[in-house]
């Protein structure tokens, strides 16, 4: 029988949607030690929450953070609320000793991303940040060619992380729905939302950046707050593109915007390496691209003229997660990213072994957007 | 609050797996009356039905579909255990007056599913069969871009539904796993399981077909038996092409197999009409592809310049179902088309509108794949 | 320096340009012993082929083909003209010993065919027929994977040929243009004109089809005469599908249309065997995709992770005839197709060995389009 | 009758071919008042030339380019020898008058190209540089796209230039064949010879760029010398990215590298604005893909459900360069790029227009290369 873990979980919005699905249906599909439960979630908004609670089936609601840390029932606080709340609840949660599973980017800054990890690892807690495209089987796959020396020496990484969401000058900014609009709340534009993203898995997949030029731009100027109505400007950056040097010495290119006219999700990524090269599209997130090379020096026969890049259907029951879901040839979903990380967080408590991306890794991450950002200001190359 | 509505699940296999899991989340996502409740599963095998009943929640099991259907506390009667079973419980369901969920294909033949229409209709009792693949949202789409009449009349309309997962000749057949390569269960092979799909799809966008050719194949003449372990005539058809005629002139192609090498779940079909096309593929479920003709006597300015075929990434808000997940960009997966199924049911009942495909629509598929099946042994042209 | 040798081409419309072309351009890519001349060109109305003859540089020009078939100075009479024309002027040219080089299809019965064949055997003079198709360099590239076994004991090949040009029930029937849709010129409609390729191809890929069972249709049943402007109804087939076994044993489908909107040159085939597939598409000249098995019981180490489509960029040194064209990653278009089978004419007059596909090899495409009209008449199956 | 125009060629390598290629093809295609006439071949070694001169038909060759500048029956001097001579060359052509076409890059540096500007402006003499891919009819589509305000205000370029065929360390520098690896002979790597073309075609579809921020890298340090044998230092680089800001606002990435396994010819570019996007790949040159936004202001039917990207099959007759060549759906290849260029020279004689890009268009895109180079030693922002 499993082993219950009672979750709180702070925030009802997408993040909280997408983690309270993963923890309702995890244990349906992995044999885990562990078993979480729906305990608590929390809002300020009462009603609100309160209808998440019934929806998601959470036995009981907060309104007040500081509450649900207080309460013994709870093990793991969740953070899914907006990224200027991430500093002061995990610092609280830390010290509660609660496990803690925080949305990211981490932090608002690099100063408060050091002071979490810091605190985590001061109270021992266990501990992730929800970089879940790290589980989608396809970039597991990545990770796992390259670990096998597929790639070999890296000479090139290109991620973009495109969507084409805020053109229309009339979208309007900040509240609750578009605090992603709002720097006050965000801490920055497609820099922490989506280039974090294409920054961890280049750092998981290529190893650490070392150095940035980097350039934002934000397109439309003002616009109208969600709530207030009142037109002010714009905080945020719109997009962001930066030239990278890994400290292995391989090149980087990256690309973040809001304003891809016809790119929803975008979030792609191409590594060039002396054996091998990976393609991703998180718009094809079931597809892998692969192409190796024909080494004529290698014992294996040369088959040059078969060459080409391999779309490999990442749902065969040998690929990462896949034998957990259905059978070859039926794709999983964007959701399946968080109960995959969910599965993962707890078998990391089965075995002890700190899951990743936790806290320390995702600091580092902050680090590069923040370098990027202040690249973007000096208009200088920045080491990180 | 939702009204509570009590499932009986037969079976607990793939299917039992799939349309579980469509029975938990549906309320999650879907805003319905009706909230299924897991209020017993069965099987014949107790430890197995057991396991299952704990892994998904449901509140009790049992080893006899008779008494599940004795059952008062039930609502629904969902048949998702073999083929050869289908017949029996579903005129046993039905004149209990229960609800009925069956799995596809109807029945073994096209005397069994004549009298399980008979029954139910007899009963009154709502009624659907599990041909999921038409909640794939780009498959609604194409239905909704025909109802629109982009299409326009038809000339083509051509399927394939290719796997490869039994070419090997050590594949064994039969027993509970691979009741699918046993006739004598299934009632056929690829006919009844892959091309039935193909053919409820095509009648839903093109209309009923007429008249067909076929040929059959069974490649691996013998295989061993999965529990007795001794080598006996393969009696399924490994693969089944024929040629269509529809009632509305237009011409089709179907084939489908499992010896398509490389092929692991690609139902696909196109349709050719005067004012338009549409191409889907299964193994990249989002995408709906269109071309839309440059009709040179419209009102609309003519751009035969820029005409090509459109992939639509079928995860926008507008797009059917994809307002109750996620947001554009983001996909769902191969377990959603049987959520959305469900949904789809609840729905019905609130309305009190049948939905389809009912059992009568699903007798239509049935004639037509017993057509197909005559056809082949008899190297005629078959009437439907 | 290179031997003469003297063509006398007999049309001058779309297939007298890729021939003449063809001929003009050989020997700056091919190092070969013979150089194609243009002597002579050859039609009926002397102000075109006056034209035809200036543009392309042809030395002469005839207004009969007996004329021209009687010089001496000719050594290759090339049959660009109609169907209807191709038997009589292939009798005489090989009783004139001329070599020749005939249109597809060869003949507009299969009775005339084979007293073609007839002809050039008893005269014993080199012939061809251009099915170009097999010197795509991605269909060369398709039959040299087949040679060598890695595709291994096929069990299905399906092609289509797909076109949307006669669509429009104002498109014109008859006449120098458009003479194909005139069965009296023609022979027949897609059979012969687009099927026939097909056919050449999987012949040549998966040797002599058995048996077949066809439909065709004619979906505008009259149209205008091009040049009478008199209605009249359509003689030829607009489409035309046919199941087939080959006498290897596996199957086969086809398809082909003048009715595929979206679709303009869309010639596809894909051969599923046990240890490999392959797919083409003329749309994508260039590429072949090819799958690989991953066969567990091999020497090799198994990497089932990584399989998958392969898109083969035919575009490299070791792919067939690009070491004579330009660098790897630059494409070569139809045009070259044409080139590519002069080239191995001209070396086959080198070698003495007959170059494929010859009137005898083409005598058993005529006769499966002849089984397959036949089929499609008595709706029945249909053996060659 | 056609007025000759007489061709002196410098060169015999791969560029060579080419322009000798387009000479003796365009006017079988094109209906032109001028034809090339293959007067004079040219190069130092006498026994190259002499066969090069054989094969292609010219009338007479010369080993000094000198000579060949001083016939009074040449009338148009193509500069297809390697980059260090180019300005020389010019000079000297423009000094006797004659046309020029020249290959890309213009010159080696910034003062060279303005120098050659000046040359040929007081000459006179019309002139051209060799920027072939503006020709590729998908990417003339994409100017007429853009040109037709279907773009819309610019938010985003990006464009790649990848190739691998240098990431072998034994791959030798220097030479007749290699000399694009020696500084010294082409100026630079990979950014002269593949984001020259990239930065042309960015120009001409979106305008000036204003400032750049690029970093460049030599993976392989040194090579043996492909004619002495020696190892020396390499001096090219073999990598090259940057970003850009463009005059109109917009934002580029660009990125160029000949070790990118699996990139044959991977010339790529995307461009986003308001209203639409274009996407081109190099690889697949027959194809634009097209993103219509769905502007729910317009006065069209909004059809957001269908919006997605086009795939244009870029060989209609209304498509440019298309109508000369064959019919809808047959490709044209590498070749037919430098065939259209010489085809829309004649024609600027014809009409006395200056056809794009001459050398002073060409000697932006040098601006643009020499700022590139700057920033990456300086690690600066450099404004053209």
């Amino acid at each position: 029988m499993a082993k219950p873990l009672n979750i709180g979980m702070i925030g009802y919005g997408f993040m909280g949607r997408t983690h309270s699905n993963a923890y309702a249906k995890v244990n349906h599909f992995f044999d885990l030690e562990y078993k979480p439960v729906l305990k608590a979630c929390c809002a300020r908004k009462e009603d609100k929450i309160k209808a998440f609670a019934e929806n998601w089936g959470y036995e009981s609601y907060e309104t007040d953070w500081r509450r649900l840390i207080e309460r013994d029932d709870i093990d793991v606080i969740d953070i899914g609320s907006p990224n200027n709340t991430h500093h002061e609840i995990a610092l609280a949660a830390a010290k509660a000793g609660k496990m803690i599973l925080c949305e990211k980017p981490l932090a608002m800054t690099n100063t408060e991303a050091e002071e979490m990890v810091e605190a985590v690892e001061k109270a021992g807690v266990p501990n992730m940040v929800w970089y879940n495209y790290r589980r989608v089987p396809a970039i597991s796959l990545a990770k796992q060619i390259v670990d096998e020396g597929r790639v070999g020496k890296t000479f090139h990484y290109r991620a973009t992380y495109l969507q084409d969401w805020t053109i229309a000058s009339d979208v309007p900014q900040g509240g609750a729905a578009l605090w992603r609009l709002d720097a006050k709340v965000a801490g920055s534009g497609v820099t922490g939302d989506l280039l974090a993203h294409s920054i961890d898995t280049a750092e998981w997949l290529n190893g650490p950046i070392a150095r940035v030029s980097a350039a934002t731009e934000t397109f439309v100027k003002e616009r109208k707050h969600a709530e207030t109505g009142e037109v002010t400007p714009v905080t945020i950056d719109d997009a962001c593109m930066f030239l990278a040097i890994f400290e292995n010495g391989s090149m980087g290119t990256f690309e973040s915007t809001r304003y891809a006219r016809g790119r929803k999700n975008y979030n792609t990524f191409e590594m060039n390496g002396e054996k091998g090269s990976v393609f991703f599209d998180l718009e094809d997130p079931h597809i892998l691209q692969y192409f190796k090379y024909a080494d004529p020096n290698s014992d294996a026969k040369v088959e040059d003229h078969l060459t080409g890049w391999q779309r490999i259907h990442v749902t065969n029951f040998e690929h990462p997660y896949m034998d957990k879901w259905w059978v070859p040839g039926c794709t999983i979903g964007y959701e399946h990213t968080f109960i995959n990380a969910v599965a993962d967080f707890l078998k990391g408590l089965e075995t002890g072994e700190a899951v990743q991306p936790d806290f320390k890794c995702a600091l580092h991450t902050q680090k590069v957007c923040d370098a990027v950002l202040k690249s973007a200001r000096t208009k200088e190359w920045v080491e990180i």
